[in-house]
């Protein structure tokens, strides 16, 4: 399937369609609307359509979309029918959280390594993966087709390891660390600011409670 | 300060805001243009202008910016000069990793209790915070004026226990676990969703790769 160009308010959207057609699937549905996808998902039906004509439409409406080819064509343009190698750096408990994490398999990201420089937890184990020294990041980085470096570390450290990594071919950084990450060009960056989300949160609650006199 | 109705995207922008003032402020820089703002956030000036012309603008173009005072009142609109006392439901590595977080502390949000159902770990202390029993969690909340409940359960539990919090006067809930939440009007969600996030890593890495011949 040709893709066009896809704004990325439309990509961001199409993990929670992933996600509520494999729920779908697995309690045995096998055709569904968008009128009934719309009022599930809570999304008007015309967004859903808008979207999905993005990528050709997935079937006729009024029929309904097919259930099963709808959630493995979503798969295959989120790429998950592929496999990319990844390994965390920062084993605190963020890294380890995200290295117990199965489901990350499943969606075909595999767990190869696991990084940090508490000397202490070198040679430690998380979920069958060793952790080693940062000085072994560079290579392993190179020698064992690592796409995508998640970092968990401090700030300060997470810009100059980007450099090492950029340079080793990474292809992509999943960062937690409370930083915007300078990359080149093709190295691909999702950022997890746990404090925005916590602060966009306290903006709701303050400005709920200001409407309604607390 | 009287605020009109601000869009989620304008309030989604402002903890960055927030976050380069303070860098900035640390840094000893008393005052900054919306184009100096702009290269330093790769965003537009116009944007920039735009996003604090719904707060009233915050003092005068062309003579730049007071850090401090522009730090200040973002910080007062996103409600961080409040004090919000919080709970983590979920003992695990994810939930361990948010309660030894310091910086949610100076940020105004109290960590004030951990729940798990997991007998092995009750009693023990993360940061000084007990694990209790979730028998224990309705009665806490209750008591303790708890406004946020972070949510690092299984989607099954998560979606049983929002109740039982909402029912006990929950403002907010900081939600990590894999499924969207129903709650009343006027108690707010923030998702994280981990797996959504590192599907659209997923589609861009694949995107690039197809456009640059892998």
């Amino acid at each position: 399937m040709e893709e066009k160009e896809i704004s990325q308010a439309v990509i961001g959207r199409l993990p929670r369609y992933f996600r509520y057609l494999g729920e779908l699937r697995d309690e045995g549905v096998e055709r569904i609307s968008s009128q009934e996808l719309s009022e599930l998902m809570k999304v008007t039906a015309s967004q859903i359509r808008q979207d999905f004509n993005n990528f050709g439409g997935f079937g006729q409406q009024g029929y309904g979309y097919n259930v099963e080819y709808l959630y493995e064509e979503i798969g295959k343009i989120l790429g998950l029918d592929k496999k990319h190698n990844f390994v965390i750096i920062g084993a605190g408990n963020l890294g380890r959280a995200l290295g117990n994490y199965m489901n990350f398999e499943r969606r075909g990201f595999i767990f190869r390594g696991m990084f940090d420089q508490d000397k202490k937890l070198i040679g430690q184990e998380v979920r069958g993966v060793k952790i080693m020294g940062m000085e072994e990041l560079e290579s392993f980085v190179r020698d064992n087709n690592i796409d995508i470096a998640v970092l968990t570390i401090p700030k300060t450290s997470a810009v100059e390891i980007v450099d090492k990594l950029v340079n080793n071919g990474i292809r992509a950084i999943w960062n937690f660390a409370h930083v915007d990450l300078n990359v080149p060009k093709g190295v691909q960056v999702e950022n997890v600011h746990l404090s925005d989300s916590l602060m966009k949160l306290s903006y709701n609650i303050n400005r709920y409670m200001k409407e309604n006199d607390r």
